[in-house]
């Protein structure tokens, strides 16, 4: 599979995602959306992949929506889409979908941890694509703005969910209406990154917490994953204990046993289960009735 | 319009609603509960006000409820409040409804940005009051207090849901176990205030940040308020999805069109849309089924 | 009622639930488990208790499940556990019940608050029980790991549910991810625990706070605790109005009664209300349709 817009590179089980179109301060495109989401659904069943780094080529993360090469961003052809009288006489609009929010969403669906490393400008779609990322580096050079408001327009994928649990509905609030741009030490002391780096230790820094994530076993790093991001949304702790009795459970019949036997015998464990092909049938349970 | 306990004063785009009953501490009676109801709704269609600054007139905020002249703050006439035998035996009981609560289920609905400015004492519904807006700034003579249980009370105003989104659960829990009163810099160091600001200093500080709201689009900053808001405490991105895809479409066919060819031409946007009029009519989605 | 696990002891209407196997570290068992649970139960009904704090004897809090006495950990005897196969042919599995969750289940059902004097290592399930707290402490010398993927398993006890809403999701996903051990000092920055104290003033500092808890009305409190865990995960601010116009209605006919006096004749209020009989009708609301 070649990729246009991004490249996907693995080593030491840890896939990096890089957006890589430099010219054009890895601007996002249609062509780049659906690259990504290809990626995120492909790198959920490699097993040579046990987290994954995202960054930009060049000195951007991205630049926002290429303004110049709009696309098909609603997910419809455009004789297909809503005219603004459509908008303001129905309360329903099918097939409209926001590129962003597909990239997100297939981010949120993905089985393996997600470790973005900002080496530069993350403003529009390149600020909400963060959000809906497990954890956030960020170079001493990174800018971050969630610029809609700037332009008259909304923020989007998915960000109304993800920004506020992230650094709380006021910070979110702020930044969404103001638009306005800050720097890594704001993103750093809001909580919307864990870490800042110079710039060219990022990506180390990216790789060794990736490093730490890729030595365990695959499927409970899997399943930890879905059980954090959704349980964490349930209106009960119940909710979270359904499905946690039963993760918990599964582990310890398979790598658990191995986990077990060498922190007893004082050594390294050896996992091999696969997220591909290893989960256990309740995986995905939220499609269970 | 004339008001008794607020004053309603608009001045380039942005309301400062004034709690004005300074002799008082601007203690909360049942006519301030529904002036403000009554403010925070005429505000949300009314196309002169863009974003509201909220204050306290004279060295208060608010000093809570008024003990003094409680009045009906349950919703119902004395006569027809039920009676602790009642409560004993029902599950239910039609028709209570906390004040505080109607006040600040008014500010949740509000098509306008909401900014407290908190100039002094702010504690009981002065306090959960406070919870319910968008960003908070304060004065370095603010102290706020969730005071209830100090006299047997519960906390209210639907301060269990706003609180713990803004300081997370255990400090929503500590402030309401104690009832003590903190500092500005406590309310800084929780993030339940952005910024601290000499007395002085306070309102033009929270004039600039609404001036920065009051600039950009309405209808897409209503959009943004009640997307955030809402979306956030739904189960599932795709939630968001479904809503922020119709609304970044309709926010680009109309304002985002001068927003984008401003943007290129290097020139401030001259936004047009009213929330009065021009909301698209999947607003509100959530009266959908 | 006599623990072979742990000591109840009640003093000044604070309860101490100390973990009792010093010589194992306050290693986690089933028995452990069952006391536990039991005494939550206990305390919320006995009237001598207003708040309770839990610590370790000796030198750990608790070192997580005791891997040399594992037990019946999963809720169901050996004979009844489904086999590995089953797991893989079903996407339900009846009556699996990990065990650290049946006891964070007790304490989010407590009528008391729960506050947390972490005197040492808290690691494992010794650290997911401690996201079911209300409010969390640490000595200098705690250490604290959610070391589950160490092992090859996933966290449990309905740490996917407490924990991000205490620390943000991403620092949450980082610590489960890496299973990392960190100390007081990262876990105060982060706001896991409220504050870190000298070994020897840990307890003294966690019964202040429990003091400043137990001298409010048990009804009223409890109707508070119970509202804020519950309520903040509800979809609405409304489901929160529901319940806490009730509350303080009922509230302000019982305690808040003798409370606005106390505070008018500036005394020292007498609170009387017991949860064990006087919890109004519409509690538990969340059992009514």
């Amino acid at each position: 599979m070649q990729y246009n817009t991004i490249e996907y590179t693995v080593k030491d089980l840890i896939l990096t995602l890089s957006l890589n179109r430099p010219e054009q301060m890895n601007a996002f495109t249609v062509e780049m959306a659906n690259e990504l989401i290809h990626a995120f659904n492909r790198a959920s069943d490699d097993d040579e992949v046990s987290a994954i780094v995202v960054t930009g080529n060049g000195r951007a993360f991205c630049a926002g929506m290429d303004l110049t090469r709009e696309g098909n961003v609603f997910g419809l052809d455009e004789s297909q889409q809503p005219s603004l009288d459509d908008m303001q006489q129905s309360d329903r609009l099918d097939g409209v979908s926001d590129t962003g929010g597909t990239v997100n969403l297939a981010i949120f669906e993905c089985k393996k941890p997600v470790i973005a490393a900002i080496n530069g400008a993350a403003v529009g779609v390149g600020a909400t694509m963060l959000a809906a990322m497990d954890i956030r580096l960020a170079s001493e050079k990174a800018k971050i703005g969630f610029v809609f408001e700037k332009i008259g327009i909304t923020p989007e994928a998915c960000s109304s969910w993800f920004l506020p649990r992230i650094v709380g509905i006021s910070q979110a609030l702020e930044w969404v209406y103001t638009g306005e741009i800050f720097d890594a030490e704001t993103a750093k002391a809001t909580g919307f990154v864990r870490s800042v780096h110079a710039s060219d230790e990022l990506l180390d820094a990216a790789y060794e917490l990736a490093q730490k994530i890729a030595n365990k076993s695959q499927v409970s790093i899997t399943l930890a994953r879905q059980m954090m991001q959704r349980l964490s949304a349930m209106p009960h702790p119940r909710d979270a204990h359904n499905i946690d009795s039963l993760a918990i459970f599964y582990a310890s019949q398979t790598d658990g046993k191995e986990g077990v036997k060498s922190f007893l015998e004082k050594r390294e464990p050896r996992f091999t289960s696969k997220s591909s092909t290893d989960m256990p049938s309740f995986y995905p349970w939220w499609d269970v009735k």
